[in-house]
């Protein structure tokens, strides 16, 4: 077993790791920019180093010296958590040429699933349903009718030079097809100056159901169920729960095996994600793969009770895992509290926490790494806390969200607290019923005495 | 269902009543001294209602009070907590009369368990297994030889008005039972002018080992397993688990099938917990029933995924339990954080607390009523927190502990923290070696730059 391991991140990532390796009777070793001098992580590792000014390209992302700290640390592995250098192919094979255990993903594997091309062609090759299209510019109508035959309506028309919406066209049936290829492309014409399209099924309604996966340096992996991260806002997750409250027995089964398949083919070793979109026919289709531990892991560990780091420690260690799949036996929500104010479009509030009071009690777990005269910095991410909270039935878990929302006091900044609240409150979060497109329309109300 | 719920109680556990109500929908009232104005408790019920000064006898103790705080208020149940009026018969009666629901034991039920001879004269009559002994004053020698044989040796002689050791003697087997049946007379004598003698049983390396139960009020009985509160210091529990290290299978059974014997028999409706005392062969023997919700409950939610204020809530609105036992799924421990100096004699420590920081992440809960800027009034009992753990395996709970305690600050005032850091280390504790003499053993080391 490793003796001690450097954590190459910060926040409450960096403190999540610490304290599984302090269960583990592993040392620790903290890395810091000094922007985050006075961080938990910091404080709680049994070293620290200070490799660089704020700028996370300076620190963080600063390959030499991270290296440095461990060999100067004598670390024999490495924890990347998430972002910065998690899925850094080349910080993977760096860490390797220097005989330190990188706790991921080797560059092998990251740089196949980095590239979106690759990894969908790696997927379709190991039979996991991808999102139908043209895998490539159309060359002309006809072609483009041809298409939409075999992918199947409604599909979606996209100019290659698209962004912002323009030059995309969803098309439901053959005879709106020549308007509509015919307008998209005179449309990206005009605005990009090409009209190259391609097309891609439309998915209906679509759901953000991931599954989490483990994988060994024997070539085995199971699953550990879904999370439902589909309650997004310009791609970045807000709240997730698991079981997924459109999950079916059937297709889970259907989905893990896919995912296992997935990590199988490619012989995946430690924690990875493999994302889906899910239509409202259940129809299933790979999006991504993220071959680290996702921001959202407590859920899963919440209603399988595993503990996700350590099990990418032991498995980065050698030890094979038992193979078996992991269904949920409770219902985990997490909201994700940013320092933000959710009233002023999400804008970033940094700055010092003054009172913090934390939410307990049963079924309540937080991860933070902030506490009372904490200055958040504004260099990096603003998320700072995970409020997770796990019962018998998702009804139960919302009550308890609910609650310990009302419990948690941080002044000082602004937070989504507030907007959690609200989002606890919907009636149509409460039934369940939301996609990707939810936060679209969701409007929220600002606070009376707030005017 | 109850619509509004007064809580009697202060502290972590009305806190702990408040967050279920909260999550069940139902309104609640705290009540308070004016030594408690600041309290969480009073900040997060719906309404809270001062009931006198800080005197308990003249307030939490005052039955009118709490009384007209639930009249004025117009609740419709009243739930005592823990201590206070919670094993009040008088006060359970008068709250039937004034059409609130206690949710808690009959005054009947009450005043059977409150009583230490009816309590264990009805379990006997159940056919669970007491203390055997002479059940009154032991006649002459003759009477005391025929008794120890049916006893069974060792026994324990004790006088009747005996204290502080004095009076008391362990014999082992006949030949000495005439020494010490003179000379424990002698010192009785001299000591309290009386040589009156009764006899016990001698538990031989006791544990205190408690069944949890629920019963309803169609008659029907349930365990929930126990927990091991071994761990004592002055008859004080200062840290519990569950499973029990002592336990087997076959004993869980056993004891679980007399506690609810116990229940069943005398009709019991409500939470409750039948406390026993277990010798090294595995015997065990019954101590006391509580009528009322224990300071360690929430180990048992751990480790069987159950909301016990719940359950008592459900059940004093009429709703029948399932029935079923419940088998730990996990480990857990909790840990009494007091305010109280260790290094000390566990002298208690009430004052501000300046700064709080609460241990968090994976398998940590937290349940307390403090907050940065607390002020601990002196008037009641000193536990301040209960950190809780809970892993796959107890030797992963220790850990957890060890990392949540080591995490935890409280500034300002002097806590039981660095005890239970010793605990968590010592051999014995470890090995699950321990019984209810091992605190008059411990020797806390006071930290070096403490000296």
């Amino acid at each position: 077993m490793f003796k001690k391991i450097l954590i190459a991140n910060r926040g409450e990532i960096a403190l999540r790791v610490i304290r599984t390796c302090k269960e583990m009777g592993i040392k620790t070793v903290a890395v810091y920019s000094t922007a985050d001098a006075e961080s938990l992580h910091v404080k709680f590792a049994d070293e620290a180093v200070c490799i660089g000014p704020p700028a996370s390209s300076e620190s963080y992302l600063k390959i030499p010296n991270v290296i440095a700290a461990a060999e100067i640390t004598n670390a024999d592995a490495i924890h990347p958590g998430y972002g910065f250098l998690s899925e850094n192919a080349k910080f993977s094979k760096i860490c390797e040429e220097h005989g330190i255990k990188f706790i991921g993903a080797s560059a092998d594997m990251i740089s196949k699933m980095g590239d979106k091309a690759t990894a969908k062609a790696t997927m379709r090759e190991a039979g996991v349903p991808c999102v139908p299209g043209s895998e490539g510019i159309i060359s002309d109508f006809e072609h483009c009718e041809k298409l939409a035959e075999e992918v199947g309506y409604p599909v979606m028309l996209k100019a290659t030079a698209g962004g912002g919406g323009k030059g995309m066209r969803a098309v439901w049936k053959h005879e709106k097809l020549k308007d509509a290829w015919d307008s998209a492309r005179q449309e990206s014409k005009a605005a990009f100056g090409n009209n190259d399209m391609y097309m891609e099924k439309l998915i209906e309604e679509p759901r953000h159901i991931e599954i989490q996966i483990v994988g060994d340096s024997t070539g085995k992996a199971c699953h550990l169920s879904e999370r439902d991260c589909s309650i997004q806002r310009r791609h970045q997750k807000l709240t997730e729960e698991v079981p997924s409250p459109f999950m079916t027995k059937a297709l889970r089964d259907k989905m893990g095996k896919a995912a296992v398949k997935a990590a199988e083919y490619i012989g995946y070793e430690g924690a990875g994600t493999v994302e889906f979109l899910v239509d409202k026919h259940r129809n299933f289709f790979f999006m991504e793969m993220n071959t680290r531990i996702q921001v959202e892991h407590p859920i899963t560990e919440q209603v399988i009770d595993f503990d996700l780091i350590r099990e990418q420690i032991l498995v980065a260690a050698g030890v094979p895992i038992s193979g078996k799949n992991y269904l949920p036996q409770m219902h985990a929500i997490e909201c994700r509290i940013n320092a933000e104010d959710p009233f002023n479009d999400f804008r970033p509030s940094p700055g010092r926490i003054t009172t913090l009071h934390a939410p307990g009690g049963h079924g309540v777990r937080l991860d933070t790494h902030v506490y009372a005269g904490y200055v958040i910095p504004p260099n990096y991410d603003s998320m700072i806390a995970k409020l997770i909270t796990t019962a018998q039935t998702r009804l139960e878990a919302i009550n308890k969200m609910k609650r310990a929302l009302d419990e948690f006091v941080i002044e000082g900044i602004k937070t989504t607290i507030p907007f959690h609240r609200q989002l606890m409150d919907h009636p149509d979060y409460l039934a369940g019923n939301y996609t990707t497109k939810f936060m679209e329309d969701f409007v929220i109300e600002k606070p009376k005495d707030d005017e």
